[in-house]
């Protein structure tokens, strides 16, 4: 079996992007006898959907997890649930900044992540990396790219999982600018490792409240 | 027209509910050339949905508009989005407290707000009353409700607009547990008035930003 | 007896100061038998305290209470102490942006209100004004004009008592810049009537936690 | 030269202290020809500051830096100011919790650190060490020993320099209490080396501002 694992570039003024800076230490790694492939996506509307649309049929995987940074986090938080629209509050790294237009025009509303997210949270923390569900992976890029992920995996019959998980700042990046929160790479990397294993290994997602009031 | 607006009792302790105190003050108002009728609903999850459904068919308003404490924001927030999950974190006021199980099994995965919301955060705004489009509503008897608006207002073939508004704390609540934002009644109660009143005379919604980058 | 209640022009790009919009409502108010009398002072360094200097020795007032706009901030904040320097981390009315300067080169390190903060608080509470204690007045020029207000007062052998309120944004700042905790003029006023009642009339402040754990 | 670094034994329900687990990593350390040598403190009142005297009189350090854990912050702290009043809004280890008691009666209302903290924070910063001055030790007990250490070198000329950093939860705190910022201890003790090295090697602190407006 082969797992699919994405990055988006740098963006918003930022020189480096975790998600990708992770996913680096990640590639060619066996994880429960299946290798991980990694691929660099744009963050740009369209583009980054394509790219990934381009790596799933090259590559064949699985599981699929895209990763991507939610500056202000302050666990990993695998999401819950993409929603159908782009509402875009600073332009991506090809100045499209859209509002209130759909991701797919004919599209569903809202697609489910379809990774055990509950569980990946609970191993996460089992092993002391701070993580918990997340109900909104916004309405910028990071939930553009989880709503198409999601829709072509639907168009395909759902034979593979997938789903995003969003990490917080590294702390050089805190260092720059400070007054965020910010994890080591090394604990986001160890959560994806778990992630995946979980994914890999997980049939029925468990039992954890991961819900908010509002 | 009619107007129908709904608030919660109090629920997680409380002895009030901000939603309940504010609707009071709009009963039998005319806004719009439109009659304002409104509607406690009990914090349980189903009862709530089927009491409002019984309420829409009583009075049959052109509007509907559900309004609930979000005890933690610092402004009002219309609701862009309804999840068909629940997922709650205490229990509800007759001690449901399920996990991941679907409002509606059959339904879909999300429905949109059919109030124009960007426009109503926008005349708030202008009238200095604090708010923002929220793309949360949890997924606590909050969202249960207004998931259950919305599919109501779907199957009935849309003929009504309908959504979710939620509001802060009031003053008193939070003098009681300090440490968290507070809006003070006449605000609330002037915020529902604009939301109330450019539900019924706005066609087509604005372009505004609302969105989140995570 | 006389009190005196001073607020800050305008600052940090805002066209209202929450302060001085309050302090007007209170201008000629009997309080207790006492007659409330306000001054505007600059939001600039030494000319504030100045202002006040002059202000002080004019009306000869028992109680003094030096109001300013704490963005950010959800509650009405009486000030426990101030400390003996500038760190400016924004320029102030004319410009200045001091690092680490002192504001008294032969002053006490702090001085702590002589207001009796708890019992403010408290009957703020009691009468559903949301209060709490802060244990910091920031190093711009509130913390500054706080320093010289108790500089002065210890100087004349505190005949006279004298302190410093935070308030929060109103809610048309807030409205402007959406993402921020307000409070309405009515509340804020209403908390510096009661915080100016309890000065005059209590002698002994009351043991209620206003701590902080770090 | 010798260099005095002090930890807390675990506090408020917690089975680790992040502060303790970094200094136990430090000890013995040669870092700028001087041997760091560690001691763990009681999280007592008084207590506290009777152990840390000892241990100054025991081993006749150039440098005395206490660390403190600090819930909820998502930066290493450097404190700025130690205030002479204990306002515990929690028990200590022993059950006090005083209410606005001075810890030395007849002490001065506020000491400065003696450390280099701006540089601190400067160093800190371009090693990719989320750092920030803070301004509030609070009113517990880690502002209790600051308090103390500051006033014990006070008595003895200041021949001594010394201060308080506050460092963050670390990942398997949080990973046990979701919902706050962490910090790796790694990263905790790359930051305690800096501060270390900084306070061995500075005579002067730079000019970085590190003030608030509130």
């Amino acid at each position: 079996m082969k797992v699919l694992v994405t990055g988006f570039d740098p963006f918003g003024g930022e020189s480096v992007n975790p998600a990708l800076e992770a996913i680096k230490k990640l590639d060619g790694r066996i994880i429960a006898d299946s290798v991980v492939t990694i691929c660099e996506l744009p963050t740009v509307r369209r583009k980054a959907i394509v790219a990934l649309r381009e790596a799933i049929f090259k590559i064949d995987p699985a599981v699929i997890i895209a990763v991507g940074q939610a500056g202000g986090r302050m666990e990993i938080t695998p999401e819950r649930v993409a929603i159908n629209i782009d509402d875009f509050r600073i332009k991506d790294n090809e100045g499209n900044n859209p509002i209130d237009e759909p991701i797919e025009p004919f599209g569903l509303t809202a697609y489910w992540s379809t990774l055990p997210i509950k569980k990946m949270v609970e191993v996460m923390r089992e092993n002391g990396v701070p993580a918990s569900v997340s109900n909104s992976a916004g309405t910028f890029v990071c939930n553009h790219l989880f709503y198409g992920l999601m829709h072509q995996l639907c168009i395909e019959g759902n034979k593979r999982r997938g789903g995003f998980i969003h990490i917080p700042y590294l702390p050089e990046q805190v260092s720059r600018s400070p007054g965020q929160p910010s994890m080591s790479l090394d604990m986001i990397v160890r959560g994806l490792e778990i992630a995946i294993e979980v994914a890999l290994t997980t049939a029925e997602d468990c039992q954890l409240t991961g819900g908010t009031i509002c």
